[in-house]
């Protein structure tokens, strides 16, 4: 098997700086985890939270605590530092090479899709988001890794998309669109959503926009693990 | 401009864990930096020394310390923690976009090549590895963020490869090769100095074998910030 991991993000329209933070860290015990976090409002100080929230997240995965027990501590330790004021979301997807699973850890509104061959199911059970209250728990769900399954995350930005003009976004029937082509790269679907997402805020996005798509698939070549990074550079 | 980034990256020949450790992380201040270790021998312990000093690394980072003071501060903590026992290597490439720099911080005794137009350079000067004594300093090279920038790094599996049957690997001419082609891709260079590599040790890598390019262009596209990552999963 392999698993591929794709990840696009904009900021909002004139914001020099997203207040999503994304990072991807080698597990401890095998595999990766791949940490979304979104802080609340925009620009530098959504980005400050969204930073602390993903570091400590990080340090503590690094540390081999699991991913349930960082979230609750990244939670507590924004409570603590904000008392209550701010909030974030936070989602977490581990391929969990110990247990053979993908751990998907929520505290988001937002919804996750997962797609297992044609049947594609919207998680949106109700949760917060980090530093709300004390004690607040993620929704974890644990998935076998097997070829043919598709997690898709991602912020506000998307769920919120075109709402300014009242066309909000058919999350899941451009789900479905996109991978009714011949076996699309998890880059292509994720540019595909940020992309409609764009569109529907008339190419001027309202907020910070991530999308992450994940696909466990038979293995399609050789050994090698790779990664690229694209990152623009504004006005240059 | 955009930087994009490109890592590929194999264990040696019949070890599940890889000694080299490589992350990626968004710097406090805008840009990211790429953290690159090879822990002493291969195997299990190998990579928990790696994994100790890119966490060490990628925190300080994370709150705004300068890469040579985190390399510094790595390799003390090394120090203190093995007894001078166990060395590790070090790479940091950060694309800051503060200075507009591209910042490279190296505790390797092997090279980093650097192509500028039509002009490779070859960084070899004697630089050791952290954990080896006390007061180990790294050598950095700032350079401007410019198109056509390109930087390749690697750990030693690239530069033993071969040794084994007396054909040791020409990294430079192996460079020069793939950047007379049509504006290859970071992850075309990537690839093909691994696979050389791999090639040079007869399909069975006598250690864990990393790249990483880092190139500068022009802006070739939208402004959305792009990350993918492969992970191939054993017999599976």
């Amino acid at each position: 098997m392999e698993v591929q991991i794709a990840v696009a993000k904009v900021n909002k329209y004139a914001t020099s700086e997203s207040g999503d933070t994304l990072e991807v860290i080698e597990r401890p015990n095998g595999g990766l985890s791949v940490v979304l976090a979104d802080g609340q409002t925009s620009g530098r100080g959504a980005k400050a939270v969204s930073q602390l929230v993903v570091r400590k997240v990080l340090g503590l995965l690094a540390e081999g605590v699991r991913d349930g027990a960082a979230a609750r501590a990244a939670s507590d330790a924004l409570y603590t530092d904000k008392k209550g004021k701010v909030i974030c979301t936070l989602n977490i997807a581990s391929v969990d090479l110990h247990s053979n699973t993908v751990v998907l850890t929520r505290n988001n509104p937002a919804p996750m899709y997962i797609l297992r061959g044609e049947t594609l199911d919207k998680l949106d059970a109700e949760s917060v988001p980090l530093g709300i209250s004390r004690d607040v728990r993620p929704l974890i769900s644990e998935i076998a890794l097997e070829p043919g399954l598709v997690v898709v995350i991602f912020t506000d930005g998307v769920t919120h998309a075109g709402e300014r003009r009242g066309t909000p976004m058919e999350i899941g029937e451009t789900i479905r669109a996109v991978m009714e082509d011949q076996d699309p790269t998890p880059q292509t679907l994720a540019d595909a959503l940020l992309g409609r997402a764009v569109e529907l805020d008339e190419n001027r996005p309202a907020d910070d926009i991530s999308v992450l798509v994940l696909k466990v698939s038979t293995r399609n070549g050789d050994n090698v693990r790779r990664m690229t990074v694209r990152l623009p550079i504004d006005g240059k």
